[in-house]
């Protein structure tokens, strides 16, 4: 029977993994699930089994023919060796493959050819440039990006279990006393530039992720990315205002007419009652939403456009079990009724 | 003696301007209060004594000097009109007049000059546009900028006392009870695009006075401004992500030298801790902040910036009160110590 791995399976992205394939088309599929020493021995639910956790090692992938990797790119790091090893093909959450050319960076509905029978790790894209992407990708093959400027807002869900619970904790602090003055990476009513290390040109790893990524993605290593990522106090769900300047002119019929049309996005706006995408509206979504399609009002071949995705779904585990669904249609077709 | 009125004196900034007057250098003056019918009577301290709140009417601004309008633009049009015939000077933070001709938009470090003896009516900017002018008017003199793209944070000040307890109702909501689903305009932990009506070009109200004002305040009609304005959970304090084009080409060593002898501005930075300026910081500082300058990784003569500004004091009351020094020490020196 063909054998699925979740290495991170207690994190929020591996949770959230479980519970989309658990409602998938895919079946017939035996399940395992790593975690840490300290999570080992405890049990999930899936589809009415009880599944136990075992702690990962260097075994952990005999017999495992296809891995998710959702444990942050310092475990992806120390394993994918292992599971290569055991011949597993592994789809990689974390950013730690991403960069390698021979490991394709995969989002289904824009450059799935990127898999092929041979491929043996692929990665998923950093969450905040898939949102950006999904709406962008059909518009850059009609119009050919020239240059984005995109400033984010991203959730806490997008630092894990960890930073949703910091983001209560310190918000219901905020609340209570609401005269102390906290600084620094304070998250109550508070918001802070995403504190990955910065490289010798002043971006954050985050920004150089969606340079890099969007390239890679878009097949266009000509594509000018600046970026600010900044975290805000919302759970769940990240949004990006960006400009976008293409190659070519547009109108904004153009515009509309191909965006109603690209899969997995969905335009909410209501320009009368001035409502627009929310984090909230984005929560649970598998579409990412577009909002205040517009042309920048001085600058020709350039567009405005309130993107908002969520973080957990085509961000993260979404996007990571579209793969799988690839990966397993070509390994074997009867896997998917 | 030297007569004061305050408009809006129950107001969010209204309130703010009376403690900067409190403990301003201003002396030998009557202070008068003006609010709706609904808070008449009431009284508010300064320095010392107590001061009855009247209802503002049309024959309030008799005696009186110096106006602050802080009660938004409906009462700003409806009432500037009568301070006019009894020779009231006024200083308007709404939006009211701001594009008239001959009303000078003041933020006093940038274009003081602009108040002669004979003006009667000064404007007082935007909030997020003064914020966002505060790093850049001296950047400007030198390099020239061709075009600002910006997306910014937008605290619940700048909706005023009732914003702030929306966020904070919300806010409590959602964490009591995390799994009902709020749609629109929801505030906890959840972020929208600024609600001012849309114009003809898809932008808001709020987006358009950034690109009016930034040409005004800084006297330059071909800056192209391209602007994306969102409200966050965030209690008080703008944030606002920017790139920058100039005409001529800096060094970053140049920026640096400029900004720092910026008046009123702070450059908040630490590289190695990732600790940049948040709207925390920002909260109770006269000066605005400013973080991780850099040049934008891709396009020459072009600089990324993070602001952060007290949307209550530089952005509304501490603006108002230094507009008000310049004319009171136009009008009478003596009255500043």
């Amino acid at each position: 029977m063909f054998s699925i791995a979740i290495v991170g399976a207690t994190g929020l992205v591996g949770h959230k993994l479980l519970k989309l394939l658990e409602k998938s088309k895919l079946k017939d599929f035996q399940l395992h699930l790593f975690a840490s020493a300290k999570s080992k021995g405890q049990k999930m639910n899936f589809r009415k089994n009880e599944i136990e956790i075992k702690e990962l090692n260097e075994k952990s992938f005999e017999g495992i023919d296809l891995a998710f990797f959702c444990a942050g790119s310092t475990i992806s790091k120390k394993f994918i060796q292992y599971a290569k090893e055991a011949k597993t093909t592994v789809i990689d959450s974390s950013s730690a493959f991403r960069c390698l050319d021979d490991v394709p960076l995969v989002i289904p509905e824009i450059n799935a050819h990127t898999i092929t029978e041979k491929t043996s790790l692929i990665a998923s894209p950093n969450c905040t440039t898939t949102i950006l992407m999904m709406p962008l990708f059909e518009l850059h093959r009609k119009f050919r990006i020239r240059r984005i400027v995109a400033a984010t807002y991203q959730a806490a869900s997008g630092g894990g279990i960890k930073l949703i619970n910091k983001l209560l904790k310190e918000t219901k602090e905020a609340i209570q006393n609401p005269n102390k003055i906290h600084h620094g990476f304070y998250y109550g009513f508070n918001l802070y530039l995403h504190e990955t290390a910065q490289n010798p040109f002043r971006y954050s790893e985050e920004e150089a992720k969606m340079i890099f990524e969007t390239r890679k993605i878009l097949e266009d290593s000509e594509i000018l990315v600046s970026a600010t990522c900044v975290r805000v106090p919302v759970l769940r769900a990240h949004s990006i205002a960006a400009n976008i300047e293409f190659h070519n002119d547009f109108t904004l019929e153009e515009i509309y007419e191909i965006v109603k049309k690209t899969p997995s996005v969905r335009i909410l706006e209501d320009f009368p009652n001035r409502r627009f995408a929310t984090p909230i509206d984005a929560t649970g979504s598998f579409d990412t939403l577009c909002s205040r399609l517009r042309k920048d009002p001085f600058q020709p071949r350039t567009l405005d456009i309130w993107i908002v995705g969520d973080q957990l779904l085509k961000g993260a585990a979404l996007n990571a079990l579209q793969i799988a669904e690839i990966v397993i249609n070509q390994k074997r077709g009867a896997l998917c009724s």
